[in-house]
């Protein structure tokens, strides 16, 4: 078993990452201080709800909670204010009061969803994340919780701290191989923001992640996770540092916009778009092996490191524009000046991008 | 003018009292450094927006603001998610970010949704707060803003501070005198749990506050928001200390849950509910002035200090029941030990208090 704390002053907490921790969640509960007079209200997604719902309740009611469960659609579409008016209802249903828990059970979608309704439920109430996915070793760092508008996604939110977070690595063998790499995506970003050897830890170690060894997958959560947390800890609320987090997050939303239903999934296209923040860190004068050794890390964990042929050039600059990250004609980029390090840079001009777009479908074609 | 911090250490806030303040509203922004290059969007409902939005609108952008609006209807049904939804709309369509401001202009029910706008757009920007009723001296302090959800009152919410509150007693002469009483309720009760001396000079100047002095009624709002700002600095998120807030509420609001629609406003109910307080306190062993006192200075602040005959006991004993603050089996009570003094009794019996309801609704029989 694997601690790490995620240091914020009084808001601090614990992420538990482990095999079997879900059998003991109640001790979990009772060791951070969350009394069973009060119920707890388990969010959970409609893909995770039939595997490990059950068990938890189960678990918890064992261990003298009394337990209450809402199952949501999985996907985007449930982080609505809509669906927050409808958790809300089922909280006051149960009788949560403000010594309450909500648990949010399940990937990003559902840790977002269910830490915005406990941050805002009574204005405020314990919130603890079991995430069951790779790629939320990300969201259960940070706090920050929210659901979409029709207009824009996140928009609505809180930065809101869990208890602790309690990560079962047995949970994570029943993940599909494309949700395993697009997990892994956020993974090697931590280590290129922060830490080299951990690239070369990851690149040596791809196979065995992909493969779900629970040993490898521990200690590759454990270094994303420590990476985020320092960050996090020294910008809590993203005034400044924070926005390093973002290593090609604007490439990659603007595929995510351009993209169908289903097509590219987040770490997928967070990956395009590190191959093409790498492409501009050549610009600014990195060395080669920026690009080489994040193409090669990538693609060893089964990502996408080009752009797909049928993507529309002008269309991904036109959503790149609409980014909040643009701002008065040069961009803003997360941009790598080593494997490990990124500056922020705030004069990259919009050819330069429509160039790099342009390559990264190139490539695509040489293939 | 007057002035008085809230002090919460680094969210501390102002607010300022005094006439024409409006007017002079810009240099307010500018000195608590509320950038001009991101748009404000000011929120007001329709009862304050055709008197006081185009002034507040134009002084701002006099002072080179850039500035947005929207308009609620009055009243407590605004205060929804939907709602939320709609604004957060308003502030994306007139491009707020995350340097941008939320201003709060009109009563509580304006501040408490423009608030939890402000609290939740792009997970909190500023907020500054431009109250136009007396009630609303209450809600200025503290930061707890909320929505309403069909199920209850203000149960989706968040705790957050404006930057500064600026309070024009101008903007108070076209109260109706309806809504100065019921502001003056909350007043009195500052007062009571806090500051015997402030009760004897409400008593002494109620002719005046009723008649809108400005120079009586700018004192009584920073004596007011200066007694609930030093009970909030003490406990701002709720632990304990600021329960005393609740004297006469829980009666209070069952009685607005039982009173048809514009029967009773929040303060005539609170002051019934401060009556009922002051008959438990008698119970207690508090003096007999407790009773007498707090009766004659209500009544001379025009509010009602007994019940009306047609409200139903047993149906304002349900909705007590229903209260948050009810306890298994016997009821929390804020309860005066004298005037200026209150302490918090956990084992109010069901029965004392559906007595002390019968003897309220006695009094006014006899009247």
């Amino acid at each position: 078993m694997r601690e790490l704390t995620v240091d914020l002053g009084e808001r601090s907490y614990p992420i538990y990452i482990g095999q079997g921790l879900l059998d003991q969640a109640a001790s979990y509960f009772q060791k951070h201080n969350i009394g069973n007079k009060s119920p707890l209200l388990i969010i959970a997604d409609s893909n995770v709800a039939p595997r490990y719902l059950a068990k938890l309740e189960q678990v918890l009611q064992a261990g003298g909670y009394k337990t209450a469960s809402a199952v949501v659609p999985a996907g985007e579409s449930s982080k609505s204010l809509a669906m927050l008016g409808d958790l809300v209802g089922k909280a006051l249903d149960a009788g949560l009061d403000r010594k309450s828990a909500i648990v949010a059970l399940g990937g990003g979608v559902v840790g977002d969803l269910a830490g915005f309704v406990a941050a805002s439920y009574m204005r405020g109430i314990k919130f603890v994340q079991v995430p069951t996915t790779i790629l939320a070793h990300d969201s259960s760092v940070g706090g920050k919780v929210a659901v979409n508008h029709p207009q824009a996604k996140n928009i609505i939110g809180a930065f809101h701290q869990p208890e602790f977070v309690l990560y079962d690595l047995n949970t994570l063998q029943t993940l599909p191989p494309r949700d395993v790499s697009s997990g892994l995506s956020e993974v090697v970003k931590h280590g290129l923001i922060w830490d080299a050897s951990f690239v070369d830890w990851c690149e040596a170690n791809a196979e065995k992640l992909l493969a779900l060894d629970p040993d490898s997958l521990g200690y590759a959560l454990y270094k994303g996770c420590s990476v985020k947390a320092a960050v996090v800890s020294e910008d809590e609320k993203e005034m400044g540092l924070r926005a390093i987090l973002n290593l090609g997050h604007t490439i990659g939303h603007a595929i995510e916009a351009v993209a169908g239903y289903n097509e590219m999934q987040h770490g997928e296209a967070i990956s395009i778009g590190m191959i093409g923040s790498a492409k501009l860190g050549l610009r600014y004068g990195a060395p080669e092996e920026v690009y080489t050794k994040t193409k090669r890390v990538l693609a060893k964990c089964g990502l996408p490191v080009s752009l797909p042929k049928h993507y529309d050039v002008d269309a991904i600059m036109a959503a790149m524009m609409h980014d909040k990250k643009f701002k008065e004609g040069t961009m803003v980029f997360v941009v790598p000046t080593a494997i490990g390090k990124v500056e922020i840079k705030s004069d990259v001009s919009v050819e330069w991008m429509k160039e790099i777009v342009e390559e990264l479908k190139l490539e695509a074609e040489q293939i």
